[in-house]
């Protein structure tokens, strides 16, 4: 297996260890190579992903990211020049996030009840793009637009992976989140996507509800979810939800995957660098760990995906789920029962 | 004052009586106009908003409007061609939507602490705009677009209230909530125009937080909120987790406002038209008398809105939390108390 390393920023050279000794501990067959990406480089240089970088990205099995940001970086330089980048560059259009509480993980939620869903967002469109512009800037007449372009082509694809994993699941339930009564034109062609593979795809019961109304069900009956598709702003939004009643961003994982298979799919914690806790050894590497549990099942190895899966799920049931984190003891313990 | 009244559909009419039955129990001096709109007289004439009904609702002190909407009517007939049509003919720039904790009430989160955020939401631009189109409609090729419009003349003016806002409450502290690192147009016009108006409000303590991060800590730690600034579309959402950390959109009240005093203000519950429990006699009345008290409080009534949110605030510390509702005794208990 070779992989791409993008430790990054504040809390991802942590985090990303404990990912790689993790992956060590169940796999033999690994080669990394590290690239120096983020904060860091573009103050140093002013560089965020040279084409050189890009390309050499493309020859790997698949990327491992660890963070990117500082505040010290205005706003939308490194997303759009670095992190979305990779996205759009790499064709990630699933942008997938498990949303499952763990035994033994303190959710917000007085009664959460079982949690287990798959959201599937997607990654290469909807207001995303970067296309829109400002007119008569810092005047009384400025005008700022944001354009979300939303294609049959781009939403087929999305959508008809959802249904591929809803179909592999017990529940078989998939709920499409959009806005169709207000966005009326992508909310179309986002339901009639839905409708039309739905036929492809009987044994799967469908559901659809509008983001506003869906972020309150996460909250009030999380556990009504299976799978979810929805575009790539909403997606951004309600898996945070999702995230925070199933204990928080420490255990949020993601992968970024191109479903053709052309180019890497990509693996990160769906936290941030968290510089104000960078450098100490208290981050969770928890997401990361399981980061790596979805690009082992990414790349066909089931049983080691499960391995991982299970040794955090174990993890977290004997935690103290208010003690302290350290992160190179998680990585160890994660390891070593991934590794049994 | 001179009240227009749009009862509309399913539970609208029931929450509606009782939502005047407090009015009238704290002024004498009203003189109350309905209005047939909604989706039976949709589906009766084909009619949404004729302007001669428009022009009616302009001549009136406010609007109290109960809920829009039948499961018989297809998406966005009824949301573009009369709610929001109504909020942009109307001009409500500011879309108010209090989210307080009240005691007694059953948060969903284990330990709410004490929330109480003004959220002012953008109503008249954004992705709400209904700029957008379909190209090859229904062909492998199909393109659909969603395009959100901000102006500087737009942001600003919603900027300033909540300004003042805050500045008329004892924390004094506004944030802002966008994705500025993702839609860096629309984004940079809103972070500008909070920037510069700070210098206005020095009183007033500024944060800003990304969309998702908001959504997370709405349900973290909601009480750190104050005063919330945001587009339309972020501001749907976000309302909608703020409401349902509080106990519901069964006590989610929300203000249209044109600040300007040119058009009639517009009060509604969050809620919808429920038909599922409609004709029962059994919806929660709150969230309209909540309405009718932004609604006092809009037109100068200060103390009479006190004395209506009183009434719900005593109502609701005795109620049973997990008791039936009666909306008819609900209205009589909160008209009584609110009448003394
Ligand atoms: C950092 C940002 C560009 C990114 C996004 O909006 O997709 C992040 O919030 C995420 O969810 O991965
Ligand atoms: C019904 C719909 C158009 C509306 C909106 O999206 O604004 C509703 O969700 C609301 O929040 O008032």
């Amino acid at each position: 297996m070779r992989l791409a390393v993008i430790a990054g920023d504040g809390i991802g050279p942590e985090v990303v260890a404990e990912g790689l000794k993790v992956l060590g501990a169940v796999t033999p067959d690994l080669e990394t190579t590290a690239y120096d990406l983020g904060a860091a480089r573009w103050q140093r240089t002013g560089e965020l992903l040279p084409d050189t970088v890009l390309d050499e990205l493309r020859g790997h099995d698949a990327i491992l990211l660890g963070a990117i940001g500082d505040p010290g970086v205005p706003p939308g330089i490194l997303e759009r020049g670095l992190l979305l980048r990779l996205r759009f560059e790499l064709d990630h259009h699933v942008n997938l996030r498990p949303a499952r509480l763990f035994d033994g993980v303190r959710s917000p939620l007085a009664e959460p009840g079982e949690i287990d869903m798959l959201c599937v967002r997607e990654g290469t469109e909807g207001p995303y793009v970067g296309n829109g512009g400002v007119l008569r800037r810092d005047t009384p007449h400025e005008v700022a637009t944001e354009v979300s372009l939303n294609t049959a082509f781009g939403v087929e694809r999305v959508v008809r992976y959802a249904f591929e994993r809803a179909t592999a699941r017990p529940r078989r339930h998939l709920t499409l989140i959009h806005k169709t009564n207000v966005l009326t034109h992508a909310g179309s062609l986002w339901s009639r996507t839905v409708e039309e593979l739905s036929a492809e795809f009987p044994e799967v019961t469908v559901a659809y509800q509008h983001v506003d109304a869906a972020s309150m069900f996460f909250i009030t009956d999380p556990g009504r979810y299976d799978v979810i598709v929805t575009d790539n702003l909403f997606g951004d939004i309600v898996t945070d939800v999702a995230a925070a009643v199933t204990g928080g961003i420490g255990l949020a994982a993601s992968g970024n995957l191109d479903v053709s298979g052309t180019n890497p799919a990509m693996f990160e914690p769906v936290h941030g660098s968290a510089p104000d806790i960078a450098g100490q050894g208290v981050a969770d590497p928890t997401a990361t760990v399981l980061s790596i549990g979805l690009l082992l099942e990414h790349l066909g190895h089931a049983d080691l995906a499960r391995r991982v899966d299970a040794a955090v799920a174990f993890d977290l049931s004997t935690r103290d789920p208010r003690g302290p984190v350290r992160t190179t003891e998680v990585g160890d313990r994660l390891a070593a029962l991934a590794g049994r």
